[in-house]
């Protein structure tokens, strides 16, 4: 593959197998897209694909999957504990290799609107994507969910970018866009104290003055007696996981506690740790194009 | 690709780009094949081919470019500075992902055999593949090279491994074999003195009881007015490139020298960094699976 595009679509439905089977079939065997992972939560009801690909086949079994869900799921019977808004609830576009996140809008601009035409879907464009500042975060689109849709969707504020405003009477509205990988990353401490740990992710988080892309918060791992700042790093290129880190262990200090270790959730692009290494090694000159992994893809 | 072996052929041609294009044309567009670099040297005279593959294909393509090499390069009329001992001087196959060593040595047995007879070649198996420890290191075979080679190769103990116990009168001999990835890393000190860069490079690398896999000297930037520890991480899954780097730190101190930065020479397989990645961030339970391009590349 040489132009890499990801795509993490959400469906509602987390518990039916032989659905998912027919949701996930489009991303198998299809030439240029390679089906990376899928996993369904019987609590959320809800089932996350990730996908690589091309951008044009890539395209064209999002749609071809987003029609299977439409088709199947129902959201008026639909219970879990996951928010949400449609039976597809929200479709990320990722650039990940020799493709820019100009691509990756345009892409996702031209995926909701071929949505809107096929399945008269309302669609909210999202993150990078967004038409408006108010659209940007999902969860302020989603607010109100699926019931609340109805009568959301006739507000002006809330009119889809694409599609009838008016809810879809089973799969409701779909948030599609663009946005940077995420790095799920948790950085355990030394104390039991969930204060404090929670201390700590207000200061290295953007809303409390910290890293401009980090989100973090304060948890409890009950079973090891100790705590953790969980992180979301929304664009590692900006924000490096090692200054997080660093500044986890600066902040620490002020408690007397050390970081005992940490942990990346999920899948994580090899251009975020390859970074941390060339930090704490001083690598002058180095290259992507030098790691042979990256030559094989190409 | 599934399996992934790496092979990096030394062909003994630098300077006629005709021939060079010849000898990497069975590399080019093959199914299970790709090559991912080449590069020849005028003083040398000599062509460096760097080709990943799943076993079989690059088996095959490996075997036609050698067949190239015997039939375009007189090693009669070959001069340059690097040492050498035949038109195809070394063929070492590299184990990079689903791949063991047993395999990477028993390819190189199967090519070192069907070299022998296809082309009439005397072969030397060396490094892991080696029939004895004094045929492990290629220098040890190559002493001599291809004008000392007619004699040497009647000595019972250099006897060649496949084909006659006669130098190809063109050709030569050759050397076939498995190893670890090599990867070459140097480390930048803040002195000018060469003498300090040698004792370090002396007390890091194995025959001076420093790290096993580990070969290192010192070497001048007359430009920076520095010099660097160059070194050589012969098996990086065993000596960590973060090994070296933390014990040169440690070394340099008693000369109250300290690391200005390091680099990588040419190409590094990723989990050598992403492992230096995650002994910094003190990463638990993390698996190379993890990692985005791994997954692709699966």
């Amino acid at each position: 593959m040489d132009r890499i595009m990801e795509c993490v679509p959400n469906f509602s439905e987390g518990r039916d197998l032989q659905k998912i089977d027919k949701i996930v079939a489009p991303f198998r065997a299809r030439q240029g897209v390679k089906l990376l992972d899928y996993s369904n939560d019987e609590d959320h009801n809800r089932l996350v694909v990730t996908v690589v690909g091309e951008p044009e086949p890539l395209r064209d079994a999002v749609l071809e999957a987003i029609g299977v869900a439409v088709r199947l799921i129902d959201l008026n019977t639909h219970q879990g504990q996951h928010p949400r808004m449609g039976a597809v609830d929200v479709v990320p576009f990722i650039p990940i290799r020799n493709v820019s996140m100009e691509e990756a809008v345009a892409l996702s601009k031209e995926v909701g609107e071929e949505v809107a035409e096929r399945y008269n879907l309302p669609v909210f464009l999202y993150e990078k994507s967004a038409s408006a500042p108010h659209r940007e975060n999902l969860a302020a689109i989603r607010k109100g969910e699926f019931e609340g849709m109805a009568e959301k969707i006739r507000q002006p504020e809330w009119h889809p970018d694409f599609g009838p405003a008016e809810r879809h009477p089973t799969a409701g509205t779909v948030a599609i866009g663009a946005r940077m990988p995420l790095v799920a990353y948790n950085i355990n401490l030394s104390t039991p104290s969930l204060e404090i740990a929670h201390d700590i992710a207000k200061k290295i988080r953007f809303i409390g003055g910290g890293l401009r892309y980090c989100k973090a918060m304060g948890v409890e791992l009950k079973d090891r007696g100790i705590t953790q700042v969980s992180i979301n790093m929304t664009d590692f290129t900006r924000t490096a996981l090692y200054r997080a880190f660093e500044l986890v262990r600066i902040e620490a200090r002020r408690y007397g506690v050390s970081i005992v270790g940490s942990e990346i959730i999920g899948l994580v692009p090899m251009e975020a740790l390859i970074d941390t290494a060339s930090y704490y090694l001083g690598l002058e000159n180095f290259s992507m194009e030098q790691v042979l992994e990256a030559r094989i893809i190409e």
